[in-house]
């Protein structure tokens, strides 16, 4: 059994992965912390939870938390996961840290969150389909959610080297923006509304253009988010522009398939559904669902990817972390279907 | 032509009042009021009033209102209009008070409220379907959005003198919460949910009591309210439980109708549909739409009524208040259709 | 290992079977019919399930299901499943009964349904809170949704002889209705809305009335429900009036949580939350969260109950009552938490 | 006065005529047709339209519609207006067609809806910032809900001969879907999804393609169009790529904003809010909303358009049309503002 530990317990991932671990087989949740929560049941802010997990909030130091625990999870706002990882890691846990800090090198995570890294660490980015040397990983930077839904939808093409630009256009739920109540997340303001912004300067953008780029240098990456009114799921449309000689190439429906299928082989998580990915397929679970459509006798491929953003973009694909690391499946206590309808 | 002026423009009932305003043939705002926004253009928190209304908030005193002002709405919190409210009147303008400060005896206000009522004042309570007399009112109080329409929709049965109690089940959207953000209005926790609040104690329920009771001394009155996932409309469900004598009488679907017919043969804004109301019929409009059913063998009719909040429940009444205060039909500027769908 | 038969799986109940039963340790889905899609994946209609069910529909005879399987599931139309049942218990299987067909009296049936029964068996109605004589049954006749969350929400007053009258008031996500669009069902007829129908002549009634009448003979039920803009869940508001004698007993509010602890003690999945439940906390799980409140002065007790319509409120239940009848924990496979937010 | 005829009111743009009318000035509708529904109350299927519209459903010809009106709208379906607009034009009556019979060349049409036109007429695209030739026709086809955001949005940068290629991503409310229920928009497969479809084949690009192509011959337009969980409302993001020789200019916020201003300067409609354009400020109005924002250092240009699906994207942009054919002010009796929250 694998002792966890969830550093940063009180928001939508902390409570995710309570939610996820509570009937892994393999692991069990010893510590939950929460500076202004310590002391009380974890089912105080997550009443779903209540009968299930049994546990109080803490508010240990690092070097506790590592003592106890073989695997940490850092759910803790961008900038402040470096104040827990370095002790974490030095009191020999293993940390799969959800925020930003450990996604990006250092110059570009300085220039993207205008924040100096007091902390740099070697780590791996968590996206064990893209990465399979997660698996002998101490440090994962867990992939932000925006970047996983496109990153996994274009991935094949890119590597295959067809693209020459993405412009990817992406619908959130509005539980991405957090536990917070805000102007944007007041139900009046959010229902009947689909509400673009950071049009042009989304901070996930270069972890999107990092993995892309590693596949195939030089692609390039536009991308503007959304929130439309929905509690979980991101449904990314990436029309993708193919070099001039792929063009007739994506009019072959079947060879882009394969390169799909040959690209995602090992990947059990990431599906090819008949019909157009629905958020409602992957609702509460971790897969990720491709399809696509070229348009006819043009330079365009339509890709849409669907997950859900708190399991596939957060806490799910955290945990596939965690599997790997810990030579087991990855589909360890993560396989299970979506909640549809 | 009246001169309008609106004390507290940004929240939702201000809003509101400049949205229905902007087309009223016989009254025009002059004035809009917020501290905090003074100097800035109403569409600067009102975008959807951009090229309709080019006022600017402004921050001046009571007096100055009532001075270039016939009428004047306050639509402030309650417990901050009875600091408006004397002057104003004293000044010479016509008010109507959309807060609670002048709807209810002071000694029932100041129970209900737990505050001392600081400027007690001759009011009228604003339901022109019960009160005439607000054609001749210095003040009026606009009654709450919930006595909106649950007391229309028993009034004619305890008028008739049918009604032994009455179980409200009140379903409001979450606009009625106000414009600012709480975790009440945010969207992963009001979507998918239904939330009922103050099960036994909200501070509605003496207005219902106070308009029922005049009409049928004695009338058992018990309320919950909930929230529903939607922006606008308050549902109501009238479980009404009649007197031994009149079990009979309720089995009688067309005396029923009569009764309701009569009572409200002069009120344009009250519509018997032949079907079950709908929130979708009455939404952004001024309408408050009732139908009923009788349990068979049973001492309980059901009545349903539906309206806007915003509209009926709040703003739009205060404006039919001012229709009648002004000698006009009180149709004008009113007379429009829900939006549907 | 349990071999599981579903005929009828190309619902929203059959769906949620088959999504419950993929991770049960003790149970396996072998067959899964349906006539209209024989042939096809059962992926074809729920896509979520892909990967995970790669099993195909069938439509194989009653009697070849029954050799095939140790229980059968049948989640058919109200008035079909007694088509079914019969042969299947006479091949052996054990048959829980998610239609309305075995839950009544044949005359209640008959007179509720407006159609004969044609295959009158003994059953036991499968509300295992109430019903432990479940785990040695052969035929189970699977509670209906709204009278699990309001008969659950009432039993342990109406036990201790409390109750007078209920006025039940129910808001039900619209899954309820089916997998068929209609008219209710069309997103801009239900979205902003609040829709009650059949006021006063709900076919669930009759199960309400057996079950609180058994615990207390005499007690009077209404009840009147409605849909609100939500896929899943319902909230129940049960306006109680207590006997006279009991009205300072519920004004006690020890001794009422006392009164629902004893009831409950062995019953894992009744929770009693510390606030208002939430359909969010029950969402995608077999959990009933309780919570009351007593009116000061009053007779009236308002009690809250939420489930989740398609998990407690059918498949769960019936895996619950599957759980029993083949001598496990009713736990098994079922212990998970609901998916919030 | 003008005499208005409604040709098939019983859809989502016939009650959207009728609402609108109701308050019109200088129109007055005097007949509404409805084959299926001949005799019944307008009000029994807009249930919002009771009191205010007394009007029945009729089933008279063309002949006798153009008889009693001046101006007829058709709002019936696609390949159906073909039958009616020549006989109402020959009998004298102006016509604004709803479907898209008269929007495109015939053998645009004709490609596009693999229909035959058996009555193609001479008509003006009756989108009036664009088209005042409006003003003398005497057959308009109404723009389609899709191109009227699109075009709207990248107009003035067309017309500057700035744009090389538009990739438009748009999110429709499902009203735009039509008042028939379908399995999209069933509730529980709409909420909580947002559903891409047509993915690069939505019948709505050739108008896009001869508007944009128009000012600017052999501009590039991709289109991918979604419907959201909203009721109302089309949201187009228009990710517009320039001529390198433009990729300077755009940098410059005000140089665009001049070409925006410059383009709109008479069309009262199109209004650039100083934030990002918000559904809920168009919502029930005639407006279109429209922002930019250049991405730094690149070719991008993102534009974004909101409107009202139902008024601006059909039935209020016909009677802006009616308006200017009859030598009226474009804004009579279409100057409200959007409805919000």
């Amino acid at each position: 059994m694998i002792d966890i530990g969830i550093v940063g317990g009180s928001g939508y991932t902390g409570g995710e992965l309570l939610r996820l671990l509570a009937n892994h087989p393999e692991a069990k949740v010893v510590a939950v912390t929460s500076r202004k929560l310590a002391g009380k049941p974890v089912s105080s802010v997550h009443p779903h939870l209540q009968s299930v997990c049994d546990l109080n909030f803490e508010a240990p130091s690092a070097r506790e938390i590592a003592e106890r625990c073989d695997v940490v999870f850092t759910a803790v706002p961008h900038g402040t996961a470096m104040d827990w990882v370095p002790e974490l890691l030095d009191a020999g846990a293993k940390v799969i840290d959800l925020s930003s800090d450990y996604r990006l090198p250092v110059e570009v995570f300085e220039a993207t969150y205008k924040t100096r890294h007091r902390a740099p660490r070697d780590s791996v980015f968590g996206m064990t389909e893209l990465h399979p040397e997660v698996a002998s990983a101490k440090l994962v930077g867990n992939p932000g959610c925006y970047p996983t839904g496109a990153t996994l939808a274009v991935a094949p093409l890119a590597s295959a080297g067809l693209v020459e630009r993405v412009v990817y256009d992406s619908k959130s739920g509005i539980s991405g923006a957090g536990v917070e109540p805000t102007e944007t997340s007041h139900y009046p303001n959010m229902a009947e509304n689909v509400i673009p912004y950071k049009l042009t300067t989304h901070r996930h953008v270069p972890e999107i253009k990092q993995e892309l780029g590693r596949l195939s240098p030089g692609v390039k990456v536009c991308f503007t988010p959304h929130v439309f009114p929905g509690i979980r799921g991101i449904l990314t449309t990436a029309h993708v522009f193919v070099r001039e000689e792929a063009v007739d190439t994506i009019q072959d429906r079947d060879a882009v398939m394969r390169i799909y299928r040959e690209f995602y082989k090992k990947a059990h998580f990431v599906r090819m559904p008949a019909a157009v990915p629905k958020l409602s397929s992957v609702r509460g679970s971790n897969f990720c669902d491709i399809s696509f459509e070229a348009e006819k006798g043009s330079d365009r491929l339509v890709v849409i990817s669907a997950i859900d953003n708190l399991v596939k973009g957060a806490s799910g694909q955290a945990i596939q972390n965690m599997n790997l690391m810990a030579g087991l499946d990855e589909r360890t206590g993560l396989w299970f279907p979506g909640m549809a309808p």
